[in-house]
């Protein structure tokens, strides 16, 4: 029995996922998709345009069988730790087959390059501090002494592309974890990652979409064309129900309130603050009125935007080094959290469910982990930007609703 | 020189405050008048209703020279801390008498009442763990204990009566501190501390005027005969420039996500949070959709309304055991921190300012104080109430504004 397992994001599901989707059921004829997802907060540190419910019900209706959710400690990292995470749940789900988009588009690519870096190791790590040193961000450093390790060889990765290192980290999760899984990857051919306007092409960014719907106060109409119905149903009824959809503004005065009302020793406890970042977060948000304001003045060469938004979604949702290190010192979930299935993905459960080595959680009340407080605290701080009765509402719905259950064969929810 | 402290909350300045503060100055006949009056966060456990610096004129234009600053400390606290930090505050300004309301009236009594229970304490204490272990919440135990202590004794105080229980610890703090100041006591002959409703007199309980302002959307026209017509004026003036008081329903959303967003442990690190209280609050706030509700369901015989505010408040500010323990070593201020002052009043300090033993805060910029941080915290928590870039002026005020200039010949603010 062949499963494909596709790690996602879906803010929004559009019509490139969806082009996606097929390319990598077509290359690898899956009798089972199986998707695991970012929750309420993304890897770039912001929150979740929707809920990852509506999220949920938006891969449903596009040809995913199971969705379950990537845990708050691997879904807000960089790629190496994030990817870790990924691939740690979809070998648990005793998955065939995992299918990447990438600007590189040949998985040979991807080993290769996997390989050489295993050997060059110590080499690249001197490299790599040697940069930081210099002054560059991380991001930036790697990449810099990865081009220089690479110099020379032929058909290795471009990792100056935003797929291709997190593809890169996939294969090596996929070796390092000794995970049976098979890696295939899909050229990428559309515009760049974060290409901010729309064209003619039917597939435009996630960051394009998300753009136009903050700019026109959500109004969903213009992007109609570049995401499937079912998606476009969703958002509609998202934004009759809730009245906006998510941004990191909706939380810059709670941010705020946490920066300025904890001392900065207690800031330097959060996951991520690091080398005195403490007082310039302190200092500038005093006279920051808007989240954009802040992160503009917050920026600088050695951080890039994406890490200080990871600082801000950590610092918002208390997440201490402390209980994030002791969550992680295995590196791989600790449960898998299922958000929702097609009546193919309730089958493949039942059968594989004998041979699952940790917890599949269907709902989490009763279950007792660290981890899972996470995911907790990111869904009641995603909350927050509701009134009563409708913030309690979601955040007891997170204990008591039941995994979103889709029959693909009626085209409806159960 | 005869200089007289009153200690005060004004929230708001009534007619009775009017009518107390012209008594205390008829017994004393003082050349200045002192008063210390809690800042944005009162010893009840809630929000003023209007800003320390509005409460600040509404001293002023009533007769009061000088307003200096209860740190959050002090003023959060029961009657004991509170009246400790009050009196510590008006010996460093060299205050030489203190003139307090009670239901006694009989300056007396309370010394009387003192040394009784200075002789008496171990058996006074024994008689409280007594009460305590019996099921009574820490205020009644104490009452309880004193009233077995006292009987058959005359002249002693009713310790049943809120403010006699504020002048007693005012009388004790006197005594323990080596104080200089005088005591004096003026009976209160108007209705009961917390009388919520109204009635013909022209004295109502600040209590009666916040109710029938929040009852009535702030509309303050009907509050307008018992309060002088500064504070009418400045109450208007507030409402229109921020568009509402200040209570507890304002801040249950922030206090909702201190709560839900710490773990059990770290709830139990705030000051006051003893017992396991942290995961009741954690469960009953979880299914409250208001401060009532909340406080409602979280009431226990163990623990008074009062006392339960106050959690809250310390949970709010984020005021931890540690800090308050360190900052309370010494049990009396690090500073006096001065908000405002009439002619008189700048020419009193001017001429003690040499005397003084602590620093006297004209700004709070460049003073290194765990204590003054408390306030600065209180501040910007009462801010958050408020909308962009109404909330960041007021945290940027807190450093930068001047103390409130009052000419009480002129009749005007300078």
């Amino acid at each position: 029995m062949q499963s494909l397992g596709v790690i996602v994001e879906y803010n929004p599901f559009h019509n490139g996922h969806l082009f996606h989707l097929e390319q990598s059921k077509h290359t690898t004829d899956p009798d089972v998709v199986i998707a695991v997802m970012s929750g309420q907060f993304l890897q770039r540190g912001e929150p979740a345009l929707v809920s990852k419910w509506t999220r949920t019900k938006m891969a449903l209706t596009n040809g995913v069988d199971i969705v379950v959710e990537l845990p708050y400690a691997f879904a807000t990292q960089k790629a190496e730790v994030f990817a870790n995470g990924s691939i740690s749940i979809l070998s648990a789900l005793k998955c065939t087959n995992v299918c990447f988009g990438s600007e590189q588009g040949n998985i040979g690519d991807f080993e290769r390059t996997t390989i050489i870096m295993e050997e060059q190791k110590p080499l690249y790590d001197l490299l790599v501090k040697e940069f930081i040193n210099k002054g560059y961000s991380f991001p930036k450093a790697s990449s810099l002494a990865f081009q220089q390790l690479m110099d020379g060889r032929e058909n290795v990765l471009d990792l100056t592309k935003p797929n291709n290192i997190l593809g890169y980290h996939y294969v090596k999760s996929i070796r390092e974890q000794k995970s049976e899984i098979s890696a295939f990857t899909i050229g990428r051919t559309n515009a760049g990652y974060h290409d901010p306007e729309f064209n003619d092409s039917p597939i435009a960014s996630a960051t394009s979409i998300r753009k136009h719907l903050f700019d026109h106060d959500g109004d969903i109409e213009k992007v109609q064309r570049f995401v499937p119905k079912p998606t476009y149903e969703l958002l509609n009824r998202y934004i009759k129900q809730t009245g906006s959809f998510h941004q990191w503004e909706d939380y810059f005065s709670l941010l705020k309130f946490r920066i300025l009302c904890s001392t900065s020793s207690e800031l330097s406890e959060i996951y991520e603050v690091e080398e005195g970042i403490e007082h310039r977060l302190q200092q500038i948000i005093k006279e920051s009125h808007s989240f954009l304001e802040f992160m503009t003045k917050l920026k600088t060469k050695r951080y890039t935007w994406t890490r200080l938004q990871r600082i801000c979604t950590h610092i918002l949702t208390n997440t201490k080094k402390e209980t994030m290190h002791r969550v992680m010192t295995q590196s791989h979930s600790e449960y898998v959290r299922l958000l929702g299935m097609s009546r193919k993905g309730q089958a493949y459960l039942r059968e594989i469910k004998k041979e699952l080595e940790i917890p599949l959680l269907s709902k989490i009340s009763g279950f007792d982990s660290q981890m899972l407080e996470m995911d907790v605290r990111a869904t009641n701080t995603y909350a927050m930007k509701f009134s009563e009765p409708t913030r309690s509402n979601w955040m007891l719905q997170e204990f008591s609703k039941p995994p979103i259950r889709f029959d693909e064969v009626e085209n409806k929810f159960l």
